[in-house]
């Protein structure tokens, strides 16, 4: 809904040329924003401050493949899904896969940390970047990490990614690359409740079993899914579990097969309406269409949507579900979720019509109080999509005068100007309030 | 074989006496260090500007177990097993394992990034730690990362991790618990060669499995315990592998039985010269005690002995272990190797008489040359074991100018006084070169 307009949009085809652009911006003093597919979440790539855009588009580039040492180095713009498919013959992927892989670039996942509906086996973006090349905010070229497990060095690479593009420019990355299971059984199990759901995921967590990916979609969605991409399942459903479980290796389909059949009793032991399994990767590739769509098919339902994002310990997913269908009730809004339940990571999803400004205030409202309850719970406001502008306001009420200002001194490591990425994360940048306030006032 | 001595030695009990006793520091200009169990390799623990040592000997306290969240609170001076002690009956353990763990503390594991022989599954000490608490260089007590998974914020933890306490003094940590394996085969196999040895360790990597270990000895090592620990294996080997497949959850046995079986292949086409699978828990804990206890049973063979750590790819150790033996040749003295195979964590270990300033010198020389060679093979000076003050020297080898500059800003978050642990990590500090051709005199 925050909206802004750079001056100019460069588009680099090597790191020299980022270089020279910030070189360029900062003799000139013009702001320069990253930005990859333009896919995220929370507004990280708005050039907040006008000035330059400086796209990764042509910077898309597969450099080196290294099969033996399961690693391979490419240029930011490259699409995330593309890496993945230029490995697979060689039986090896890149783990992370936001719904939007399909276009969403390496240099974003870097950037907002992306995890994605199989972060729960193999953890978020962070834990598959090695080493980047990264144009700092003076301009020059400088490697962070290393392309060899296990080397001694301070972890710059964890304030890097996630950094949200406030630290400089990466340009390349190496990653890491995981096997390709041999293995997968992916199934849909429907149940009455939304309780049994929840519960059922507490219990396939606690029974030791780590599925590849515990998704849960609620009645909200089940509509438009059901619409868009003829999905079936027991009309007294009110919650599907999408359970994938996965393994590598000669006996993968044993392992599978009996990881499977833990979560069909856990299951069955909380009343579950159906559970079928895909019958073959067809069948699978729909399943996920399905999932990974699921916010695009809301469109049915009305003009705009946006989807929260908050993490809460996964013991308390029963009672933050209740929480968001209490608020998306009192503030007459549509509510939908899909979200990633292993981790407790809550997507809610509110749809609404933009062009009326007291629903446009609804659903901030009841967005602030999603995040509120997050913190109240324990948990986190943001999981995966990152602070951005979005969220800036709400950062004071997660952390401590104190925690923002070793936040604040953290970025000083890398950047401690205005140009990069400027009015994103922290709150309260000096040039930045009087911006907000215009901005706001355009934007709504 | 660096040697200092502190004025005096503190024994806090609780995180506000540490507080008080560095806001007393601060306010009379006294160095203070914090020193866990000692067993750090590296000198991290050492006062290298005399003042105060900050012992954590009664601050060993397991604050709080979570079984539902698998998690566990404790003081920063609670020993290493007693942490998984405390929960075994609950399936649960705390995954870090260095030898040492029988007597080394959560601080120290926290403070060096603590790797051990589990490592290769289950990750290093950063991937175990979910909360601390810290005092500040300043005296002040902050929290850093989240004891709920999948909360956002930036990353200082990873910096913490493995900060060597030189950006404050932890002294509490909510830690992650894993669970136990329900199964687990413990097998040592004998080679003919070393190559043979390394040539499977590079197989079994590549097949797909991961072995919860994969440690090797050779033949320098072998004599020691043999002698120590009465193990057994053909007189014509020179080389061992120590194997371990575990697993959780009801079919767990079924699985370690088949990554075993790979195991079991690989070694057979490496003509293994024996393939032996402890027959139960007493059998295994016999050779974890000979793997773990394996640098203190060389004390048989010479009055000194220094272990080296060092890091490279997995495919160039043949190449490093044909390196290191010849610089042994080179320099007369003996040496033998103990290692983490399975993660390129090398560990030369020389025999020498410390009474003999040349053997001395040639140790100490012949480290340098394997530090440069694990640089010049791309990989790193240490893996587990930390810079301190052993290795400070070093760190331009494999650092430029400018990401010791980076370094040098990262301490600023958290350091930017010369108070806490001084002398450490970083080289070129002021007022420590001054210290550091005084404590060389005396000590050598």
């Amino acid at each position: 809904v925050e909206k802004s307009a750079p001056i100019a949009v460069c588009l680099p085809e090597s790191t020299e040329q980022v270089a020279q652009i910030v070189r360029w911006c900062n003799s000139n003093q013009i702001p320069f924003t990253a930005r990859g597919a333009g896919t995220g979440l929370s507004g990280g790539s708005l050039p907040a401050m006008g000035g330059l855009v400086v796209s990764s588009k042509r910077l898309n580039r597969i450099l080196e493949v290294d099969v033996e040492n399961r690693r391979l180095r490419a240029q930011a713009g490259a699409v995330n899904k593309r890496l993945s498919e230029s490995v697979g013959t060689f039986g090896l992927h890149f783990a992370p896969d936001p719904s939007s892989q399909s276009v969403s670039t390496l240099g974003g996942n870097i950037a907002e940390n992306a995890g994605g509906p199989h972060t729960l086996k193999y953890g978020v973006t962070s834990q598959h970047i090695l080493e980047v090349t990264m144009v700092t905010v003076e301009g020059e070229t400088i490697q962070l990490g290393s392309c060899v497990e296990g080397s001694w060095g301070p972890d710059f690479l964890s304030l890097i990614v996630g950094g949200e593009g406030t630290l400089g420019i990466v340009t390349e990355a190496w990653v890491r690359l995981t096997p390709l299971p041999t293995a997968i059984l992916t199934a849909l199990i429907a149940f009455r409740t939304v309780a049994e759901a929840t519960i059922s995921v507490a219990e396939i967590i606690a029974s030791g079993a780590i599925p590849a990916a515990l998704e849960m979609m609620d009645e909200g969605i089940l509509k438009a899914v059901r619409l868009a991409f003829s999905l079936e399942y027991p009309q007294e459903a009110s919650a599907l579990l999408l359970v994938e479980c996965d393994s590598t290796g000669e006996d993968a389909g044993i392992k599978t097969d009996r990881e499977m059949e833990i979560v069909r009793r856990i299951a069955a032991k909380n009343h579950a309406l159906s559970f079928e399994i895909a019958a073959d990767a067809a069948a699978q590739a729909k399943l996920w269409t399905a999932r990974k769509k699921s916010v695009g098919a809301m469109g049915r339902l009305a003009p705009s949507i946006v989807t929260h994002d908050g993490v809460i310990p996964r013991s308390k997913l029963p009672e933050m579900l209740a929480f968001v269908y209490e608020v998306a009730q009192l503030r007459n809004l549509g509510v939908a979720n899909m979200f990633h339940a292993g981790d407790g990571n809550l997507h809610p999803c509110f749809y609404f019509d933009d062009r009326d400004p007291d629903q446009v205030k609804q659903v901030v409202e009841a967005g602030e109080m999603i995040a509120r309850k997050c913190i109240d719970l324990g948990g986190s406001i943001t999981g995966e999509h990152g602070i951005g502008v979005e969220k800036i306001d709400l950062m004071s009420l997660m952390f401590s005068e104190q925690d923002l200002e070793l936040q604040a001194r953290a970025k000083k490591i890398f950047n401690n100007g205005s140009l990069c990425n400027p009015c994103k994360v922290l709150p309260n940048q000096k040039s930045c309030v009087e911006h907000k306030s215009r901005s706001r006032g355009v934007s709504w």
